[in-house]
């Protein structure tokens, strides 16, 4: 695989992407500075796989067993019940709930994760997530998270920076349980990922910055471009993702004059992980089918030669 | 003015800043890579005069004064009746008071710096912000505010920058404030300057961030460690600043095995703006004053040999 974007198919969305670059970077009417040439990415479902669970939960899903073991009183009550019983099925339930417009599960889910690391130093944390990326295999694929990244996407990340582009990573994932992974996976350093967040506390006495007792914001939908703005201070030139949540942040992007937005639509059928989905994403690809939008929907089937590293092709040998 | 950190007298305090950087950005056993070479700056009164008043205040007793001239109601309360009367003594003893423990007079100024903005986007504050920094004048100095910073810091963050150090502005200041000039009086481009912030709103019909209704954080005191986490995810190597509320992030960074934090001592006499001060920087000196603390003092009298850009010797006519 040699070239420019080697694992996108010569489509009118890849010819959509190198028309921008080559625009934006270029010395033509187009042309936008180099510090103006910001690019955000959705992580879960479009920098790598999200099924069949965000990597996140498969971490906590460890955590709270671990928690549950040393206190069992625990197991009386959600999300520990589920994790103690094997049966994820009420937090899938919780999620839909949630999506529906009904938190009153995500609550006990919330109240689970600031537990998890409540008290925890960031550093420890970090310590802990790094030995989950090093040692825990995707229940499907059977490879270490390392392998379920997007290969199109990850060459896309590594082309917009050779042009010149500064390229974050927003997602309503846990913004320091991205940290420990993404220069690795991705190329991108712990300053420039944005996710959710449990509230901080600095203790004078141990000099040490910890994990407090609230939930500080949920990074998805609407705060997406307000993380943006108070991260990073400019307005992206160029955003994807791939669900409802990151609709008003692809929209943040059209406001720029030379912008792209990215929708990557699940429609591949590789049995490696990933399965047709739509689920989640059903307004966000009603909007991006208006030509109005501004937003490009990149298919998965067609768009792309190679979903994840050294791979095989979409639907060959599936 | 040739050479390194040329506005610097050749005292004990450059002696350690030049060992300290030849140490870390060197091969040798004290050695730290490049992305680990932190280094975080608090603005007011470290990198350019918070005297009279820091600049925010100036800029916002102008549009109180505007507000109030719109709707002289607003005159018949605080902070208003200071701007409108011209006697800002109030807000002075508002501040003292805040110091002191009491926030009593502290929420009605927050409550009109929320008001100042509020329904604003974000790049029209930054307009009207960028107006003020060509326009205004410094009270005392009469030249506008880039003349106004400390030459000697600014050498320092170029020194910094050229042995691979990342520099970040963490101040109690408004964060949006500083971002419209923190490029041309320092190099430090918007998503490396941290600082206090109003709520941001998304407007989904506008496609715009606005502020909101609601203060989200006061960046000082042990806030500071706390943002420089969610910001930056690294513990810096270097810090610098002048006064209590920046102790924390001062010790915060002498939690690294390889560090220098440095504390600004306002000792000078130049009669330029600034004045000998210790107020507000009672605890910080005193912290610092014991070896142990591993923060150094930079005595702006001994240690520089020029305060302002194109500025007399301290001392020297005054």
């Amino acid at each position: 695989m040699t070239g420019i974007l080697p694992s996108w198919r010569h489509t009118a969305t890849r010819s959509t992407i190198l028309d921008f670059v080559e625009r934006v970077a270029g010395d033509g009417p187009g042309a936008v500075p180099a510090e103006e040439r910001i690019a955000v990415f959705d992580n879960d479902g479009t920098l790598w796989t999200e099924k069949p669970m965000p990597t996140q939960l498969h971490y906590l899903v460890q955590r709270w067993a671990a928690a549950a073991k040393a206190d069992p009183s625990l197991a009386e009550k959600q999300p520990y019940t589920a994790v103690a019983t094997g049966d994820l099925s009420w937090l899938g339930a919780a999620v839909d709930k949630h999506y529906a417009g009904d938190d009153s599960d995500l609550h006990a889910v919330v109240g689970a994760v600031i537990a998890a690391t409540e008290n925890e130093s960031v550093e420890d944390y970090a310590a802990s997530v790094a030995e989950f990326y090093r040692d825990a295999l995707h229940p499907v694929l059977e490879r270490t998270y390392s392998g379920v990244v997007y290969q199109p996407m990850v060459e896309l990340l590594a082309y917009l920076e050779a042009n010149g582009f500064t390229c974050y990573i927003v997602s309503g994932g846990d913004r320091d349980f991205m940290r420990p992974m993404t220069v690795d996976n991705y190329g991108i350093p712990p300053e420039r990922v944005i996710g959710s967040a449990v509230g901080l506390v600095y203790d004078a006495e141990t000099n040490d910055v910890h994990y407090g007792a609230s939930f500080d914001f949920l990074a998805d939908g609407p705060v997406k471009p307000v993380r943006i703005w108070t991260r990073i201070g400019r307005r992206p030139i160029f955003a994807a993702g791939n669900s409802n949540g990151d609709l008003p942040m692809l929209r943040y992007a059209t406001g720029s004059a030379n912008s792209l937005s990215l929708l990557v639509h699940h429609d591949d059928d590789t049995g490696r992980g990933d399965t047709p989905y739509d689920k989640g994403a059903e307004s966000a690809l009603d909007a991006a089918s208006s030509a109005a939008s501004g937003i490009t929907v990149v298919s998965v089937k067609d768009d792309w030669s190679v979903v994840f590293p050294d791979a095989a092709e979409p639907g060959a040998g599936a």
